[in-house]
């Protein structure tokens, strides 16, 4: 039987931010860990949604066993129905990760066809030539597992997202036991979270937060609004703990806030004091002193709680001078703009806003530093590893960090970018073949709105310049241009600057026709691509600008 | 005459990022603080840089007494081509800031007109009834100064960009003495950088950097690549005495560092060692361990030098295994995408990159912390204050850090967005009434083009869905339309899955064409504007999307 190949196939993940999934190959059967979808770039226009290109799984349809998830990120978990509507497996997560994915699965009425499997941290899962063992792991999202995966070639850890919190507030410790034991019996492969590895030292417990929020409790004259990432149950709690200590009465605004703290309540996963809870319509009526608002929407995002509020455009609460803000979270590189301009909005409302790195930050990462990951290697000791959920830049910077474990019996690290494979045999372990990857961009959430690269990329040259297209009326029965052309333009100049410029295009555009030859005149397409370059070359001379020029011939 | 009027005027940078103008008014005579630009959002689609509007300026230019510039950043001095080209004024700054200008003067052919006068610390202009001194301070970049401007009304402190290094590069020190002498005989108002009131504690002197960049040059085994903005002379000077201590060469690539370089050197303000440059082309003939190439592009611009080394697509520098790139600047908001891009390139090609705040950072700020801006604040010991360079929620937080300056005179502090006036008068000081302000967007850097808001907007309507264009041809004899409507898509969806779509929008423009009535469609504003109707209604029932569509009426 061992002599089957083993092989892994990033599907997203690596060498990317985000859309995390890997799918992992023993002879004809296939598991996949994770399906997750990343939010896009500003340069993809319009696109609302990336989630990977599962063609690979739906190739091998037959072959696939089942989908794990580590946790409920959507990251990890967001691309679930995007798979599921190509493919019918079975999923299995832990209870918490299971009901987000539900949720999502709802919006997209398809919670029906679903088979969601949940499991608990050390249960052992039997799928095909795989037997899955749950380890539990702590993080920023409560029922966080890693992964030991036993295969006829040896043993697999995927360590999904982690970090090595010493005193959780939950007091529920990562399982470092499990994972040593694997180590001491010996481990193939180590797949693990890359993302702080550019963080010296260790991350903060989840704990560290508490004296500063309680700070906040102590100090706040009046109303405190505190916003941090709806899945953040550990930091909920502290808030939920400190408002009852406080004596403030706690009021939640926004959806996915809502949304999660029903789901964590009812699994036993959130502890409400009794009593403590607020209408969101009495925010407002209760003393100012006595209030506590957790409201969703730490990034920005224009629709979310907290930009409403902002703006005081928010049905139950408003700011008002002397209240505390504090954002809760991290600042996600892109949404810096964003976030800033509600934060001003706030400001000018009189509210002490705290964010960012002001002394002493309000929050601390879910995922491990350089020491973390190091502790992780060095338990696990692997005799390959290969660094997941990263950019480049991020994986390079683990497998150096793993370079001490060469004396060790680390044997090789392999740097892998989605759709580089990896396939492990007897004879060791190599690159092997690629397979077809790439990002899907989905244009309004719905399961086949997707956008392709040929679109955003016209969407983007508009962004810059605008369009300029010229219409050339031609008589069928004669083969000549009737009137004069039309040039119509958005984007490009001012009405009154450009009339100048369009004036002189419709010359041009005379010119050309009038210095064809009745047969290039008789090819549309000729026609058309002489009409495109010609203006082209006088639109960059007089304004230097370069639209979207897109000639159009009509037929009357 | 002390009955005349004090205005402050601020044209930018007070409740924004970027392009610092303020106009300082009494009575009837006006002198301008700095004339800056600022690098636009990706929301302003396809612009490239973007100034103050100077319409106050222009609308007084016959009570414009000059410009007087701080220091040479661009959020400084990059509107001023744009403000010489609407008004003729002497300009008056350091010989450093005003070669920065000429360069940028002679980019627009325009350094012939300009009166560019250099003054030095100490010196005292003396401009209608206002007298300027000018005070050294110290910030990233060299010759940076204050201004104590004197007037009937009382003296006014404006700070510039500034930090309080203790151990300047070149050993000059910010004049304190001077800040102090004012602040006792008694200061009227008090304009101050807020960049970095929301950092703790003082920042670290440039000096810091040494140690860390001399790490650098004593752990690299080959090749060592530093990359900082052209205008850190202080950081340049660093790393070229370095290099001779450590043996070796020094080459720098870019335009912008040959330019700032040869300015600084002919200036006297860098010191470049004998023998230690090397020339562009030899970079990789020498032996790798005894170069350092200083490279500009810190923020990852897609045309710059480094940017360009990243991708392996530069004539005289190329990255290899085992190289040492540091990134000596800080990340800009809006830019951690390209730069990580680029840190990802050059990673793949197996260089070590140190950037962002890995430990210890090749970088500190240029801008004082809130205990620098607190020394500031009670040296200079104000009646009035106003924050300036800032947002509004950094300007609101340095209000508050002159809080404590009421049991020492001062009176009242003002937060004053662009195009908000101060009024200062014997009965005191008050917001007066707004001046027009705003931002000019321009395209590709010449002093013409400039971009409408109503341009950006179809821009950005463009982005997110592309347009649908349905062309109609109307017989100018009969009035009706002659064969079928014609539809023209681009950005919206793929050809592929358009085509239905867009046959059923022609039988929607049909029907809309046929029910109208013949009032109607001799009217094509109305026409349009139903057909526009049906249309849109149509296409977001259909694919969920909202292009711009424009109904075209061709007359044949």
């Amino acid at each position: 039987m061992v002599d089957k190949k083993l092989q892994l196939i990033p599907l997203g993940g690596l060498g990317e931010f985000g859309m995390n999934s890997m799918a992992i190959r023993y002879g004809d059967d296939i598991i996949v860990v994770d399906a997750g979808m990343m939010f896009p770039d500003t340069e993809l226009m319009g696109v609302d949604i990336v989630t990977p290109d599962f063609t690979y799984l739906e190739q091998n349809a037959e072959h696939v066993r089942g989908l794990i998830l580590t946790h409920g990120h959507e990251d990890h978990i967001g691309g679930v129905p995007f798979l599921l509507a190509q493919l019918t497996i079975p999923v299995y997560g832990t209870a918490f990760t299971l009901a987000l994915v539900e949720r999502r699965l709802e919006e997209h009425e398809m919670v029906d066809e679903a088979k969601l499997n949940p499991v608990k941290p050390g249960d052992r899962l039997e799928l095909g030539p795989f037997s899955i063992e749950f380890i539990h792991v702590t993080h920023s999202i409560v029922s966080s597992v890693a992964l030991a995966i036993t295969t006829p070639a040896g043993v697999i850890i995927h360590t999904g997202d982690f970090k090595v919190d010493p005193t959780p507030t939950d007091n529920n410790l990562f399982d470092l036991h499990t994972l040593a034991e694997y180590g001491k019996r010996g481990v193939l492969l180590l797949l693990s979270d890359s993302t702080n590895v550019d963080r010296p030292g260790y991350t903060e417990s989840e704990r560290a937060v508490n004296p500063r929020l309680e700070d906040l409790f102590v100090r706040a004259p009046r109303r405190l609004v505190i916003s941090c990432f709806s899945s953040s149950i550990h930091r909920l709690q502290q808030i939920l703990d400190l408002a009852a200590e406080h004596g403030r009465k706690v009021v939640f605004f926004g959806r996915s806030m809502l949304n999660t703290t029903e789901i964590a309540h009812d699994l036993g996963l959130l502890t409400i004091p009794n009593g403590v809870l607020l209408r969101p319509q009495d925010a407002m009526q209760m003393a100012p002193s006595k209030v506590v608002a957790i409201v969703s929407g730490t990034q920005g995002e224009p629709m979310s709680a907290l930009s409403r509020v902002a703006v005081d455009n928010h049905k139950h609460l408003s700011i008002e001078a002397g209240d505390i803000v504090a954002l809760s979270a991290r600042i996600i590189p892109g949404n810096e703009k964003a976030i800033y301009r509600m934060i001003n909005h706030m400001s000018r409302r009189g509210a002490d806003v705290i964010y960012g790195t002001m002394n002493p930050p309000i929050h601390v990462s879910g995922h491990g530093s350089a020491e973390e990951l190091r502790l992780v290697l060095n338990l696990v000791r692997p005799k390959y590893f290969v660094p997941v959920h990263g950019e480049y830049r991020q994986m390079a910077k683990h497998a150096q960090l793993a370079q001490h474990l060469s004396h060790a019996g680390l044997e090789q690290t392999f740097i892998l970018e989605s759709g580089e494979t990896l396939e492990i045999d007897g004879a060791g372990a190599r690159k092997g073949e690629p397979v077809p990857v790439g990002r899907v961009c989905i244009d309004s959430g719905t399961l086949d709105e997707v956008v392709e690269d040929i679109v955003i990329r016209d969407r983007r040259h508009l962004s810059e310049d605008g369009f300029v297209l010229p219409i050339i009326a031609i008589n069928k029965a004669t083969g000549r241009s009737e009137g004069l052309p039309e040039i119509v333009s958005r984007g490009f100049m001012s009405l009154e600057d450009s009339s100048e410029v369009l004036q002189g295009a419709r010359q041009v555009v005379m010119k050309t026709l009038d210095s064809s030859t009745v047969e290039e005149r008789g090819d549309w397409g000729v026609i058309q691509e002489k009409i495109r370059a010609d203006l082209k070359r006088y639109l960059t001379k007089q304004t230097s600008r370069r639209p979207l020029i897109m000639p159009v011939i009509l037929e009357v």
